[in-house]
C-alpha cells in the first residue's frame, strides 16, 4: 500500500551539546518519508521548496521510492529554514531562527495520482492546509495520521479541531495530550481526545517512550536507552514514518498490528536520533532494523510466571 | 527467605492536587515492609519511634509478619515528621517542614536473630547508618539493595561511595543516577555506578517507568498508566519493597528473576499512589496483585514477527 505524507522538506541549523550542523537537511515529510521508505512500496510526497535544494538529496528520496510529483519547487525562492539549541538534557530546545520562506504561502495541491492514497500521514503543519490535503483526496484512505504541536492549538485551535474530526490517529506529546484535553491523567486524556474525532491516540514520550491508546485498551513501547543520542531533532518525524509505513507495508489497522508498527516506529526514531540530520536513515539495511526490533523484544520481554 | 530493612517509620503531612493528609502513616521502612510483607514470609523491621506512633498500625504490620524486635520506641520522644506539597503534575514537590526528632541520633541496633538476614533493604538514610547495619550483620546477606538520594551525594558523597561498594542493588532516580555518575546518558551512568559497587542499577522513572541494569543487559517497566494518581509518597519505597520481597521469596538473584521482581515493584507501586499514606497497601489480596501482574504482561505485550 501507498503512504501519502505532507510536511516540510527544509534546511536546520542544530546545536547540541555534542556538535553543530549548519544547513542540514531537515523537515518533517523528509524524516516522514525516509523513515517510512524502509517498509512501503510507495512514498506520496507533498511539499514545497524553493530552488535551493540540493539535488542529490532530492535523487535519494526519489531512489528510495519516494514520488515527488507532488513537490512544488519555487524558482527564485529559499526553503523553510529552522535553527535551534537543545539544553544539556536534550529534551528541551529553543528555536533560534523560523525563516518559513516558500512555507509562508504553501498551497498544498495533490497530481491526480495521489488522489486515492491508502495511508496518509498529515505531518506538523497548520492545520488549514492538513484540512487541504485531505480535502483532495477522492476517497476515504484506511488510515490518517496527524502530528500537530501546542503552537497551533494556543493559536488555530478552531481548525486543529475541525481537523481532528476527520483523522484515525493522533500523534502528539504528552505535554501537548494534556494541553489539548485538559486532563494531567493520560489515561483520561485519550478518552477526552477519543471524543474529538481520532479514534486512536498515540502519546510521544522522547527518551520515555510511546504510549498507544485505542478504544480501552493501552499498548506502551519504551525508547532504546543509547549510549549516546547526538540530535533529537526529526526523531518524532521518524517514529511517524515508522509506524505508518509499517501499517501501509502490512495494510492491516489492528490493534495488535499497530503495537507492532510503535514498536518498528521506535525503533527508526533510534536510529535517527545517533548521528546529525537525516546521516543515519541513509544506507540503513533492513537486516539492521531488524536487529534493533530484536533489542527491543530483549528490553521488555519477561516471563511473567503466573 | 527474610528480608531485614532499616529505614524511617514516621508521620507525613501531604498535599496533593487531590487533597490532604494530616499526620499520615509514612516512612521508607513502613512502605517496604507493608509491600515486602505480600511475598515474603518474615520482614526483619529496623527503624526508631517516639511514643506517639499508633499500636494498631504496629499491630498490622506484626499481623502482616513484620518482626518489629529491632523497632526502638523512644518514651517521651517525638517521631520522625515529614511535610510535603506535591505540584500540579505530581512529579515534583516542596518539603515544607523536616521533624527528625528521635531520627536525629538514631543509632540501629540489630537483634541477634537479624544478623544473619537472607536479603537486606537499606531505605533512605544517611549514608553512615547504612553502613552501621551492614557492619553488624554475622555473614553477607545473598544481596544488599540501597536507596540514596541526591541530598546525601551532596553533603556525605564519601561515606555514601564507601557504602555503595558493600551493596548489591542501587536503587535511585534518573537525575540522582546523572548526579552519580556526571554521565548524562544513563546506559554510561550504569557502567560508572558498577565501577563504583553494586553489580546492578535500578533507576526509577516515577511515572515513566524503571530500568535495570546488570552486566551488559538492559530491562525496561514501564508504570502502569493510571486514571488517577492521588498520592505518589512512598511509591518508591513500595516498589524497593516489592522488589526485594519477590527476590526473597523466590530467593533467585539471576537477571531474568530481577525482571519480574521489578515488575512485582512496579504493580506494588501502582497500588500504593491510588490512595493517601499506606492505606492501599492495607488489605491488598493476592488476587488483586495477580490481576495487576497480568495488566502489565498486556501493556508491554507485543508479537514482534521477526
Amino acid at each position: 500500500m501507498n503512504l501519502l505524507t505532507v510536511g516540510t522538506v527544509a534546511f536546520d541549523d542544530i546545536e547540541t551539546p555534542h556538535g553543530k550542523a549548519e544547513m542540514a537537511i531537515g523537515g518533517a515529510a523528509t524524516y516522514i518519508s525516509l523513515a517510512a521508505a524502509h517498509f512501503t512500496d510507495k512514498v506520496l510526497l507533498v511539499s514545497v521548496i524553493g530552488d535551493d535544494f540540493p539535488q542529490d538529496t532530492l535523487d535519494h528520496l526519489k531512489g528510495q521510492g519516494v514520488d515527488l510529483d507532488g513537490l512544488q519547487v519555487k524558482e527564485g525562492e529559499k526553503s523553510f529554514f529552522w535553527a535551534g539549541r537543545y539544553h544539556d538534557n536534550m529534551n528541551s530546545r529553543d528555536t533560534l531562527v523560523t525563516d518559513l520562506n516558500v512555507l509562508a504561502d504553501f498551497d498544498p495541491v495533490l497530481p491526480e495520482s495521489y488522489k486515492d492514497a491508502d495511508y496518509v500521514m498529515l505531518g506538523n503543519l497548520t492545520p488549514a492546509v492538513q484540512m487541504r490535503v485531505i480535502e483532495q483526496l477522492d476517497k476515504a484512505p484506511k488510515l490518517i495520521g496527524l502530528d500537530t504541536m501546542n503552537f497551533w492549538m494556543d493559536n488555530t485551535l478552531d481548525s486543529l479541531l475541525d481537523v481532528l474530526k476527520k483523522i484515525d490517529v493522533l500523534m502528539i506529546n504528552d505535554e501537548e495530550a494534556r494541553q489539548l484535553s485538559g486532563e494531567y491523567s493520560l489515561v483520561k486524556a485519550a478518552k477526552v481526545i477519543h471524543e474529538m474525532g481520532p479514534s486512536t491516540l498515540i502519546v510521544k514520550k522522547g527518551e520515555h517512550g510511546a504510549l498507544l491508546f485505542k478504544d480501552n485498551e493501552i499498548f506502551f513501547a519504551p525508547a532504546l536507552p543509547l549510549n549516546e543520542v547526538t540530535d533529537p531533532t526529526g526523531a518524532g518525524d521518524t517514529f511517524a514514518g515508522g509506524f505508518m509505513g509499517y501499517l501501509a507495508m502490512t495494510d492491516d489497522t489492528s490493534f495488535e498490528n499497530m503495537k507492532r508498527a510503535i514498536v518498528y516506529g521506535s525503533a527508526m526514531a533510534s536510529f535517527c536520533v545517533e548521528k546529525f540530520s537525516i546521516e543515519r536513515l541513509v544506507g540503513l539495511e533492513k537486516e539492521d532494523i531488524r536487529d534493533r526490533i530484536r533489542q527491543f523484544v530483549q528490553l521488555v520481554n519477561f516471563d511473567a510466571k503466573l
